[in-house]
C-alpha cells in the first residue's frame, strides 16, 4: 500500500499549498449515481478500499475511511498498511465525519472537496453540522485529479436510442408530462442530473457505468425546449437527428454551468439530493426544490412497459432453468467453483434475445459464504461448491425490454434440519408479502413486515430492506419506493415494480435469500374499504423444493407456491426441451 | 346565527380599521393543545362550529371554515345561516386554506392573526406557501377578543401536586435530565409549551382544560434554574413551596416573553410544532429547534408508572364489567338511551379509588351511531338502545395513578350474520397485533398493517389510526408514538403504552371497535436477530363472546382470547361479587 501512502502525501502537498486542512473525498460521481464510472473512483484511488459506498477524509495529520456494515472486513484488509483509519459507522463509539471534523480541526479552518461530487443536501448537511466551527469551505476544485497521473478517462460509450415499443412512451410526450408539472410548480427551468432519470426521459441509453446502460449527462429544461448536456463524441448523426425531431439541443457536457449562469430571471427546479455543488453555485435565479419529478415518473411503469417484463422474464426464467438443472446435475459428479457457476449462468443469459448486459455483479456464494449478503467471490478466495449444503446465486440482467434480479437459493445435496427450517421460513415471508392484498395509500414501510414475520416468530430477522425497486433496462436499484423498515413515504401505485427478498444470514453456517420481482397491481375496489391494491409476481423460476419443509407451510402459502409453480411451467415449458423440461416439470410439482 | 354574522361585521370594521384583509382564527391555545378551555374557542365564537378542529378565515368580503370528514355534517348544520362558507378539507376540488388566500387577496395585503395561538411551523409553513404574494402579517393582536365581550375568563384552577408514589420519579430527577440533554444540545435555555410536557415534566396537576388534568403555564429551562410562568392565584402556599425545593421560581404567566427578551447570550431550545409565534417573536438569541425533549422521556413509562397502570385497570375494568352486566340485563327488560348508558358507567368509575375526571367525552353508540367513530350523543338526537344489534362504548378516566382509554362493542340481543363476522375481524385485527412479537426499532407505523389485513382480505378498512398514544393521569391522546398508517419515525420503547383500536363503519348500519391498551415490553434477545419487543396487554374487561363466530379465529387467535379472559377473570374476580362475578364467570369463559 505505499501507493496509497504516497498519494496522500502528495494531496497534503496541494493541501499546504492551499492552506486547506481537510479533504473529502465521497464515492460518488457529479450525477450522486450508486455505481460509478472507473474515472469517478477517487475515493479508491485515495485509500485502496474498493467497495461501493465510503467516504474519505484526509486531514494534513489523519486519513479515515469511514463505511458502513457491509464493508467492514473487505475495508479492514484493504487498508492495512495504508495508514488510513477506518471508522466503522454505526458502531458505538465511532465519531461521524462531523464529529471527527469538530474534534481534529480549528475554528475557521478550510475544509475543500469537489464540487462537483458532492450534493447539496450532503454539503447542507455538513456545513449544518459545523456551524459552530465557522469553516470556510473551498468546493472549487477536485484535488485527486492533479495527484491520480493515471487516471482513466471519462467513459466514452456510445448513446443508442430506447425504442418506444420497450419504452412504451415516447420522449416527446415524457418532455411535455415533465413541463406540465414544471408549470404546476411554477418552475421555468428544470435541471435534472439523475442518469437514469435523462435515460428515462429522453428514451436513450448508453455503457458508461458497468451494468447500468446508461450515458453521462445532463438535462435543463425550459417552458419550450430540452436540452442535453454530453460529451458529443458519444452522439452519433442518427441520434442527434433523433433528438432533434424532440426539440433536444445537444451541448458540451461540461457547458452547464455557464449555461444555467446566463439564466437570469425566472425559477429554476432542482432536486437537492442529487444536484452537485458546483451544478448549483452556478445558478443566479430562485429555485424550487423537490425530489425529481422524472423519478416518480419513472418509477410507475406503464402497461406496455409491464407486459415487457412479463416476455423478459420468461427468457431469463428459461436461463435460470437451464443453470438450475445444469448445476444440480453437474454437482453429482464433481465441485463447481463459485465463480465457474455464475459464469455459466451468465452464458445462459447471453443467449437470450434482447440480453444487453449483467444488471450487477452475481453474487454465487457457497454455505457459509452466502451467510454475507454482499458477498462477492473473487478468484482467490472463492469457495468450492460440493453436493451438501445451500448454495446462493444473486443475478440479473439488462435486456432491451427490461432488468431482471433474482435471487434463488438451492439445495446441492442433503441439506440439515436446521437449513430446510430456515429456507421454508424465508420463504413464508416472500409469499406472505406477494399475495397480501393491501388498500391503495400503503408504502412499502407499511407492509415490509410481512415477509419479517415468519422470521421474527422464530426469533430471526434479516439486516436488510425486504425490497427494492428496480429500472426498466435502468439501474437494478431505482426509487423512490423501496419496501423496508426504514420509513418511507412513497405510496405503491400500479405499475412500480419491486422485488421482494427476504433472508437468513447465519454467519459461518449458511444464508438462504429468496427473491422475485413483484408489480403492483389494481385489487377491488370495495364500499366499506376503497381501492385495494395487490402484487402480480413477475419472475419466473423454480423455488427449491427439496430445500421446504412443506409441513411448516399455512395452507394459503402452499396453494400459492403450486399455484406459482404452475405458472412457471405454463410460461416456461415451451422454451425448454429435453432434460431442462424433464427437471422443470419436476421442479414445479405440486406439494 | 344571527350572532356570527354581526360578530364577523364587528371583526371586519376593527380589521378595515388596521388595513387588514383577512383575519385567520385556529382552534388551538397558547399551548398547541389538542382540546382547549372555553376562553380559547375563537373559532366557535366567530363561526358557530363546536367540532375541535378547524380553521376560520374571514376576509372583507368572505368567511370561510376548514375543517375535515369527521366534521362535515356538523359544520354543514352548524354553519347554516351563518354565512360561513364550508370548506370541506381533503375533497376534489376544495382549496386549502393558502390557495384562498393566494386567489382571494392582492399581492401585498395584509394577514393577520393573534400570534399567541398560531405555532412557529403553521405560519413558516403558511408564508411559504404565499410567498409569491408577499403578504405582510400582522400577529400582534387578538382582535377576536375585542369583539367577544361575554368572554370566559381563562381557567383558573388550583395546582395540585402529582405525587412521586404515582409518577414513579421526582421533579427534580426529571429536571437533572432535561438539563443534561439540554447540555448535549448546546442549549443554554429551553422553552416549554406543552401542557402536558409541563405537567409531566414538574409532577402538577389542574383542572384548566376539561378531561385533561392541566394547568395552563409555560416553562423556561436554563441550565441551573426552572422558571414556571403560571397565573400565581393557582399555585397554594404548600404547592408553591413543593416547587421551590426543587429550585423551581414562580413568575407571572404573561410575563414569559419580557422573560425571554432579556436572555442576550447562549442559544434558547424549542419545538417550533409547541411554541407560538409570540413567543418565539420575543427570542433574541440563536434558536436550536427540536422536538421537545419533555415529549420524549414522557412517553416512555417508568415500571412505577406501568405498575400504576396496571392496578388503574382492575378499577376500571371492574367498572366496566358492572356496567355490562347492568346494560345486558337491563336491556332484557326495558329501553335505554345513549347518555343514560354513558351515565351509568361514569358512576361505576366514581366509585374507584383515585378517580380524578373522565378522561374524554365518552362515546355511547347504538347502531348506526357507531358507524360515525367520533359519535357524540345529545339530549335532543340520541337513539334509544334496543334488545338487538350492537352498542359501542369508548370510554376513559383520569385516575391519580394513570389514565384509561377503553373500547367495547356489546350485542345487545340477537344480531345479524354480518355484524357477527364483522365483529369478529375486528377482534383478530386487535389480537394480532396486540400478540405480535416485533424486532426494536420498529414503529407503530410498521405495525400498523397487522391490525387492518383481516379487514383487507374482506374488503374492508377504517379510516383512522390503530393506535394513539396515552398518557399517564395526563391527555388520552400523547405522541409522539402511533400506530399508524400515516409514516411515524418514532421507535417502540419499553414503557410506551399505545391502544389497540381497529374497527369496522357501515354507514347507516353499524360500528365496532374494540380497544385495549397495550404497553411495550422487551421480549427475546437473539443471536440471529436481535433484541425482539412484544405488547403487554393492559386492558381488563370481557370481549363479548356473543358477538364471535368463533369459527372466523386462528387458533393462536382463540389461545390469545381464552388466555385473556382467564387473566381478566383472575384480576378482577375478587373486586366483584353477586351477579356482577356471576356475569364476569360467564364472560370469560373459554371458547
Amino acid at each position: 500500500m505505499m501507493d496509497v501512502k504516497e498519494r496522500i502525501e502528495q494531496l497534503r502537498a496541494l493541501m499546504r499549498e492551499k492552506g486547506i486542512e481537510a479533504y473529502i473525498v465521497p464515492s460518488s460521481d457529479p450525477h450522486q449515481s450508486e455505481y460509478v464510472a472507473e474515472h469517478y473512483t477517487a475515493r479508491t484511488f485515495i485509500t485502496g478500499f474498493t467497495g461501493s459506498a465510503g467516504t474519505a477524509v484526509i486531514t494534513l495529520k489523519d486519513a479515515g475511511l469511514w463505511t458502513d456494515g457491509r464493508y467492514f472486513i473487505q475495508a479492514e484488509n484493504q487498508l492495512k498498511g495504508s495508514g488510513v483509519t477506518l471508522y466503522r459507522m454505526g458502531e458505538a463509539g465511532v465519531p461521524t465525519i462531523e464529529a471527527f471534523l469538530k474534534d481534529s480541526l480549528n475554528k475557521g479552518a478550510k475544509v475543500a472537496f469537489d464540487g462537483k461530487v458532492i450534493s447539496v443536501d450532503y454539503f447542507r448537511g455538513l456545513q449544518k453540522a459545523l456551524e459552530s466551527k465557522e469553516f470556510s469551505y473551498d468546493v472549487s476544485e477536485d484535488l485527486i485529479d492533479k495527484v491520480w497521473k493515471d487516471r482513466p478517462e471519462k467513459p466514452c460509450t456510445e448513446v443508442i436510442i430506447h425504442e418506444v415499443k420497450y419504452a412504451g412512451q415516447s420522449r416527446e410526450e415524457k418532455l411535455a408530462e415533465v413541463i406540465k408539472e414544471m408549470k404546476a410548480v411554477g418552475a421555468n427551468h428544470y435541471v435534472i442530473s439523475g442518469l437514469d432519470d435523462i435515460a428515462w426521459l429522453l428514451n436513450i441509453r448508453g455503457r458508461d457505468v458497468k451494468c447500468n446502460p446508461l450515458t453521462i449527462s445532463y438535462v435543463v429544461i425550459s417552458n419550450e425546449k430540452c436540452y442535453l448536456f454530453i460529451d458529443e463524441k458519444k452522439v452519433n448523426a442518427q441520434v442527434r437527428a433523433e433528438l432533434e425531431k424532440a426539440n433536444i439541443e445537444i451541448k458540451p457536457y461540461d457547458s452547464i454551468a455557464d449555461f444555467l449562469g446566463t439564466i437570469n430571471e425566472g425559477t429554476i427546479l432542482l432536486d437537492p439530493a442529487k444536484t452537485n455543488t458546483w451544478i448549483h453555485s452556478a445558478i443566479k435565479v430562485k429555485t424550487i426544490e423537490a425530489m425529481d419529478i422524472t423519478t416518480r415518473f419513472k418509477a410507475v411503469k406503464n402497461d406496455i412497459q409491464v407486459q415487457n417484463v412479463r416476455n423478459v422474464m420468461v427468457r431469463d426464467g428459461v436461463a435460470m432453468v437451464k443453470f438450475i438443472n445444469w448445476i444440480k446435475k453437474t454437482i453429482k459428479t464433481r465441485n463447481i467453483t463459485e465463480i465457474e457457476a455464475s459464469d455459466k449462468l451468465e452464458g445462459f443469459r447471453r443467449e437470450g434475445e434482447n440480453f444487453y448486459d449483467l444488471s450487477f455483479g452475481s453474487i454465487s456464494a457457497y454455505k457459509e459464504n452466502a451467510a454475507m449478503p454482499h458477498y462477492s467471490a473473487s478468484q482467490e478466495t472463492q469457495a468450492t461448491i460440493k453436493p451438501e449444503s445451500l448454495y446462493l446465486i444473486d443475478s440479473g440482467a439488462q435486456y432491451l425490454d427490461g432488468t431482471t434480479d433474482i435471487t434463488r437459493t438451492l439445495a446441492m445435496g442433503p441439506i440439515t434440519e436446521e437449513e430446510k427450517t430456515d429456507f421454508t421460513l424465508v420463504l413464508r415471508g416472500m409469499i406472505d408479502l406477494a399475495m397480501q392484498r393491501f388498500l391503495y395509500g400503503a408504502t412499502g414501510s407499511s407492509l415490509d413486515i410481512l415477509a419479517r414475520i415468519p422470521l421474527w416468530n422464530a426469533g430471526m430477522d434479516f439486516k436488510h430492506g425486504t425490497g427494492h425497486g428496480i429500472g426498466f433496462f435502468l439501474n437494478v436499484h431505482e426509487g423512490p419506493h423501496r419496501v423496508s423498515m426504514v420509513p418511507n413515504t412513497i405510496k405503491l401505485e400500479k405499475g412500480m415494480i419491486t422485488s421482494d427478498e427476504p433472508g437468513v444470514y447465519k454467519a459461518g453456517k449458511h444464508g438462504i435469500r429468496i427473491e422475485n420481482l413483484v408489480v403492483v397491481q389494481k385489487d377491488v375496489n370495495t364500499e366499506f374499504g376503497g381501492q385495494f391494491m395487490k402484487f402480480e409476481t413477475l419472475t419466473l423460476c423454480p423455488i427449491d423444493l427439496d430445500a421446504i419443509d412443506a409441513s411448516l407451510l399455512t395452507a394459503e402459502e402452499k396453494a400459492w407456491l403450486n399455484n406459482y409453480h404452475k405458472t412457471v411451467f405454463e410460461k416456461l415449458s415451451p422454451f425448454v426441451q429435453g432434460e431442462d423440461l424433464e427437471y422443470l416439470k419436476a421442479a414445479t410439482r405440486a406439494i
